[in-house]
């Protein structure tokens, strides 16, 4: 490809806009175009890298078994209605109403559509295991956009599905799967790691993400250099550490004038922090209209996690209450416990359990209760760890060592959906013994666009993208410069000839440019392999080569140039 | 691949919707899967053959010099407000309404977008042309889904856009994409013609589609068989034959008792209809809000056309009007004309230019007027080409040829857009005069769902689908009977694996099955070779081997058996 042709300018300043480096260099380098929040269009050369990417994924979805089909982005909401999830995916799915004022979904993953074709396509046992995907667009109705194609409204994804006779069967398609991502990632030139994850509105027991370590990533993950144990924060477990054991004693009732916090607390009656109890007051829309006040109990050295939280009462609809909601609810923030309230449901952390006499709001302005003890002095509708890990904190596995937090980009999930789906849609099958079962589902994306742009947050200078050979859009720059005289133009083509008819992917900068301005695209576009053809290398009967990862460039004689790109290509991984 | 694995069952009954052989053979074979009106997903055997087809067409496109891009299916309503086509469009346009209550239109098509893309990225003559495209799935409501993958809601195509600097670039670039076309038709084994078209909503001055001649089409085309002019009917031109020359005499009202239609009109004063002048009530939404009725005024032998009636007058909106609409006008239904009309738009076809001395309604209930003339006896707002081509008729190249009528399958559409868009949407660039220019753009559309179902519908028998090679979802059927015996089985096996070696893709019948369902579901997949593997052909160290398009199988050797299958694919084209 000539640059003269290729369709996309490259800017010299950074687009205010773009706070990441993959965004800022994706649009100085031409790649992409915003068309809206979190809505973008892909020039050729993101195109290309994605098609890569996406080759890349589809070898290795077949290597593991995997069949490429296709379902359809428009879905009736009747189907998302059986399994709940239109009100799981509440804002975040896109619907629209055709001609006849029907609801569609523009859907956003495809579990319900695949079930009802596995449906009709596999009643026996004969017929699983499946593990069946495809590679198209989604859309989410994303509240904040953001970081260009980090976090969109609109995206391409594969989106694999496993059907299995049974948890074994699952277990291993979902360890199969787990292996192929590896090798995608790896292949792609990518450090991503495994860690355990929340699975939110796509519902099941297990699920992991993968996620590429990056300052500029937006999820948090925890991880223990002594086991490997690794988890986002929204789902990291750590061991709780328990108070010393006593005898529980009576509740007494003190006064804390002044006191708003635990710190406050703390300090007053000279306590650990991990001696209270907080409590924290959230807030839901009750069943006949009105709002009902939640009071969630945790150890006061703790937080609640707000994605444990959910989980824990099986769905979202919680959010911190007002202060309005709370005084309405009679309950006194700054002096407030569960103990002694009528009515309001308790959600209390399992810490609460590891150990006694602890202080508690006495629900009366400026003063607390000592020796307040769980479940003595109150219940609790759901006990559950709700806690959120933070840095320091000791490994749930190995409690001795002490867990890191690290920020990344996820750039894959996969989840152990179990039988929920094929039950809720009828997806049954004959089993060997001749009864009828729900078949059970896993599920397994990677987003494309999101793959690129951690690609680039991972490799990229001060001065712009370096392309992994895999994923480069092409292999090599060549930049002719003072192209317009017929030697540098002859050496030029010559060269792009040669690497073409080797499959070397060729982008050839003809334009009629300045060296500077040459060399400045030829670093920001970021291509694996910078070949230079200047007035002075060819009196010299040379070609400059770099590799765009390496410091120095060298000069090879013109008649093996060819070779020793191919060879810098090979050393780059091609 | 084991048809024992594959995803798809295939069935023995016609499913009871589908009218059309592809719709019934696809669901037939296990190849797709309805989800709502118009709403497919396809499965894995249909999918390999749209992958193949994307691939023909990608690289056709690439050839013509395209470059390849990704724009949104989600853009923002003012872009298509910017060009009058969010009315245009109508109520095919899917839009929704986001959780910011923005509204999105689900692109059914992508002039506006690409123009804004081009718009920030060629600015200068010499970034002129450009041919950009990408495959990628649309959307549109379509009031009648129909015929399976023939008219559907939700489809993937191929859109081609070209910018050029002038209308003589246009006319090129739209050859070059001519030609392209008809080299995708051909390596897909598809028999297409070129044919004049209307080019709708898209808009532009000229159109041309490519229809696949079937019986089953739901396009009509006019051909000669003189000069090779062919044109949907939509669009169709024919020469209108004159009446003989006469000098115009004076009006003369007569009464016409119980006269109603343009035949009876004819008998009752013995002249031939071509003699008479028609009326034609519409009525369009006025602009205070009101309906106004517009009289359509055309010789009596002759019918209305819509698609160049709204073409005429400059869009749609126009349709039949009701007696009372006609009653509420002051018109005679029976014996209306344009004569003496005050304040009613007339559109007039220009076949009343034709000759002198016509019979045209009184406007008074049983009473004509003879010896109409225009424009001497009433005036039109709009004299265009109105009237509808038929068989029998003048070609309008060589008029003394009888116009011929087919039915066909669109299959393609190209369009010369002018510069309207780049008007509208800013989308200009420098002259080398120093001038500032809108882009003249062209747009070139195939849908590839439609291209498949095509393919079968020119392509089965009885039995099934006769697959070209190139677009078949493998290229052997593999059926071993009686594969439970392990001389069958490992003569199979060893078939399969020798043949996958050699790059040809196996589809083997390892199933559990009679010889009788075996052979009856190649037939229907209709892969193009078939070989078969039975304990006799294992007993004769023979296999044997037969087109699915040719009558004779034969027994070749079992050491030959993977030669003389390569040799009968190349003969069938691979």
């Amino acid at each position: 490809m000539r640059l003269s042709r290729l369709f996309g300018k490259t800017h010299r300043e950074d687009p205010a806009e773009a706070e990441l480096a993959s965004h800022r260099l994706m649009l100085r380098a031409g790649m992409i175009h915003q068309v809206g929040a979190g809505i973008y269009g892909y020039l050729p050369l993101a195109w290309r890298s994605l098609r890569k990417i996406e080759q890349i994924i589809r070898e290795e979805m077949d290597a593991a078994g995997g069949q490429e089909l296709r379902m359809s982005v428009l879905q009736p909401r009747e189907l998302w209605d059986a399994t709940g999830r239109t009100e799981a995916f509440g804002d975040d799915l896109f619907t629209l109403r055709d001609r006849r004022d029907r609801v569609l979904v523009v859907a956003p993953t495809h579990e319900e559509e695949l079930a009802t074709m596995v449906r009709a396509n596999a009643s026996s046992y004969r017929d699983l295991p499946k593990l069946l995907y495809q590679i198209h667009t989604k859309f989410r109705d994303e509240p904040r956009p953001r970081g260009g194609l980090l976090r969109v409204r609109e995206f391409d994804m594969k989106d694999a599905y496993s059907f299995d006779a049974d948890e074994g069967g699952l277990d291993l398609s979902y360890e199969r799967m787990a292996e192929a991502y590896h090798a995608i990632y790896r292949r792609a030139g990518m450090d991503a790691i495994q860690v355990e994850a929340d699975s939110g509105a796509i519902g099941g027991k297990d699920s992991h993400e993968f996620i590429m370590l990056a300052d500029s990533g937006e999820d948090t993950v925890v991880v223990c250099e002594g086991c490997g144990y690794a988890a986002n924060i929204e789902r990291a477990a750590f061991t709780k550490v328990p108070n010393p054991p006593e005898d529980p004693l009576e509740l007494e009732e003190v006064p804390t004038p002044g006191v708003r916090t635990i710190a406050d607390l703390a300090r007053h009656l000279s306590v650990p922090e991990s001696r209270t109890i907080k409590a924290v007051f959230y807030a839901r829309e009750g069943e006949e209209g009105g709002t009902d006040v939640v009071v969630v109990a945790i150890r006061g050295d703790l937080d609640v996690n707000d994605v444990k939280l959910a989980r824990a009462v099986g769905g979202g609809g919680l959010r911190l209450a007002s202060p309005a909601e709370v005084e309405a609810a009679g309950l006194v923030a700054g002096s407030a416990s569960p103990i002694g309230l009528g009515g309001l449901s308790v959600i209390a952390d399992d810490s609460l359990r590891l150990g006694a006499n602890l202080v508690a709001g006495a629900n009366r302005e400026g003063h607390h209760l000592l020796n307040a003890n769980f479940p003595r002095d109150f219940g609790a509708d759901v006990v559950a760890d709700i806690a959120l890990a933070r840095a320091g904190y000791g490994c749930p596995v190995c409690p001795d060592r002490e867990l890191a937090e690290r920020r990344g980009i996820e750039v894959g999930h996969i989840f152990k959906l179990g039988t929920g789906y094929g039950e809720a849609l009828g997806a049954v099958f004959s089993a060997e013994d001749g009864g009828q079962r729900p078949v059970t589902m896993g599920c397994y994306g990677i987003g494309l666009g999101r793959m690129l742009a951690a690609v680039i947050e991972q490799h990229h200078d001060e001065r712009g993208i370096i392309f992994p050979v895999s994923v480069a859009p092409y292999h090599v720059h060549l930049a002719a410069l003072n192209s317009h005289r017929p030697e540098v133009a002859e050496a030029a083509e010559a060269l792009e000839s040669e690497l073409c008819a080797r499959g070397v992917e060729v982008l050839f900068d003809d334009r009629r440019e300045s060296a500077g301005v040459k060399l400045n695209d030829a670093d920001l576009i970021g291509l694996p392999v910078r070949a230079l053809v200047s007035p002075r290398s060819v009196a010299a009967g040379a070609v400059e080569i770099r590799a765009r990862s390496g410091d120095e460039a060298s000069s090879v004689p013109a008649a093996e140039a060819a070779d020793a790109i191919e060879a810098m290509l090979s050393d780059l991984g091609r």
